[in-house]
């Protein structure tokens, strides 16, 4: 079968590392990537190969710096099948309309609204909803992160009630414009968005989300709240998390105690930019009393979308129709384990 | 009537703002301080005029940096009639057999055990129970905190369940020593002591609490949501919250946002030390849906105990016995304003 031919629109935190993830699986691969500026990245992105498009207004700022580009965005539309859009959040209806015009597919990310595309997705909770989609979006970090630990407990206990609080981190570590460098920051406006996200994809769910802006880059930590609809033991969630793709135990008692030994680990697993797709679970904080299901679990919110991006590309392309099959191909090929 | 005598062992984070808030206070006087070494804390505090009491061990070097001491740790028993304990944490034991021995009334702080005194002190929440007491513990900063905010919102919604997430400051601005400097650590042995120690005063609150150590100095901040025994609104709520003593509303909207512009505040509002003693509710986050409370405080980790530890004097040596009375005399003197 013909590999499916995939663009990527945007090549910042998400785009190249999709482009990464891309081009180690063997039933797609990355015909080009799109660039506004002709930054180190854009330079980085020729050195490995890739054939870079740009805007129109941006060929001669290529032509200065000695970039060799491809062709205009609009040339590499002609090329594909479908886009992966990583550009900066809200600008994805003008582009939607771009990809509708050429004919080709296309997968937002979490920084654009569920409306944008009436499909979102998530490889644990809704592979199938986006098989043979035109349009879906792919949700945010931590959208990602409640959903790969929620949705099979929900699955197997129902959650009658899940209160969250996200701690994120106030910037990415390659970013040196924002803050705060010594302060806590809450998201005033309640409920925050996120939880709101998760039920984009479970809108049963009842889940309210708070969060509070921390002074520190390395990844998000979410505490979560769960009330069950019956009695269960930590032992019992502890083996659904078990078998739940892209979740890592971590311990405490182990030496990883903070989102510094996380992804100390992480750099350790010869990773590609190091990178920890899996949601950490502090396999030593799960506990259980009665029906209140108490947990925290890390984001390394550089990544832990990227591999379902490769899935989202699947469903969407019907390259396979079998869930645990994609996840599966996408793990291996990313050097992704199982607990 | 003469004054309280009030002797103060340690003269640390929290022991020098209990100087300063108790010699402010016309019905108590500070008689003097102890310190173990000569630091540069013990130097400003000769330069203030109090006495320094050191412990024998500590003659010489006291001696040696030419640093006048006004006797040994025994002596300044002699002279008061309470001892406000802010030694490091578990080293309560061995001091309150001292007090004992010397007949002295003695409060230790929140680093100690409940047990070690059998009660526990909050001016909003219990301050009678500590009446004539000999010994009692002014809870910790934070339990202080939980304490001034949900105690008057129990009393008038009753709080069925209350799930607490606190952001804790890695270490007082103070410190150079501990980190992280970018991380972040849950504490994974669950519950944690706070919610715990929140029962020690209110015993019927079903409180369950998480925390999660952050890369900031300025203060801890909570994510509460409390489960109510009946529907309300947000402005009931607030408006319990605005008659409670040292609750101080911030506004994100006014450029309240983080913790950093709440201390910046504090220092326009030439205070000792800067300090922040009211806990920081920021009243555009009180939000309710049903029966459900939702909303953040900050909490400044090295002073908002300060002014109950004057209460705790005024309760156990039964200066006053109107708590709102106490509270009143407490904060004028400090300079603590209502809503």
């Amino acid at each position: 079968m013909a590999k499916v031919k995939v663009g990527i629109n945007g090549y910042g935190t998400i785009g190249k590392r999709v482009a990464t993830a891309v081009s180690k699986q063997d039933d797609m691969e990355v015909m080009g990537i799109t660039k506004t500026r002709p930054t180190f990245e854009a330079q980085i992105a020729l050195d490995k190969g890739l054939d870079v498009y740009v805007p129109d207004e941006s060929v001669q700022a290529f032509k200065d710096a000695g970039m060799k580009i491809a062709g205009t965005i609009k040339d590499l539309y002609k090329k594909i099948d479908i886009i992966v859009d990583c550009t900066p959040g809200n600008v994805g209806e003008k582009y939607k309309a771009e990809y509708e015009a050429a004919g080709i597919k296309g997968i937002f990310q979490g920084g654009e609204d569920h409306a944008l595309t009436g499909i979102s997705f998530n490889s644990t909770a809704n592979y199938s909803e986006s098989w043979g989609a035109q349009f879906s979006r792919v949700v945010s970090c931590n959208t990602t992160g409640l959903l790969r630990t929620l949705s099979p407990i929900d699955k197997k206990f129902k959650i009658n009630n899940a209160y969250v609080t996200i701690i994120r981190r106030a910037a990415d570590p390659g970013d040196s414009k924002n803050g705060p460098i010594n302060a806590l920051e809450p998201s005033v406006k309640l409920p925050t968005h996120h939880g709101i996200d998760v039920q984009s994809i479970m809108p049963w769910l009842n889940i309210n989300t708070m969060a509070v802006k921390a002074s520190t880059t390395l990844m998000h930590v979410h505490t979560i709240v769960a009330e069950l609809s019956r009695e269960t033991t930590s032992e019992e969630i502890l083996e659904v998390m078990r078998k739940s793709p892209r979740v890592r135990f971590v311990k405490s008692s182990e030496g990883l105690k903070t989102t510094a030994e996380i992804m100390e680990l992480a750099r350790d697993l010869d990773r590609d930019r190091s990178d920890m797709y899996e949601i950490a679970v502090w396999e030593d904080s799960v506990k259980v009393v009665g029906n209140m299901l108490y947990y925290y679990q890390g984001i390394h919110q550089e990544s832990d979308v990227i591999p379902e991006n490769v899935d989202c590309i699947r469903s969407m392309c019907k390259l396979e129709e079998d869930v645990a099959k994609s996840v599966e191909k996408t793990n291996v090929a990313m050097g992704i384990l199982n607990n």
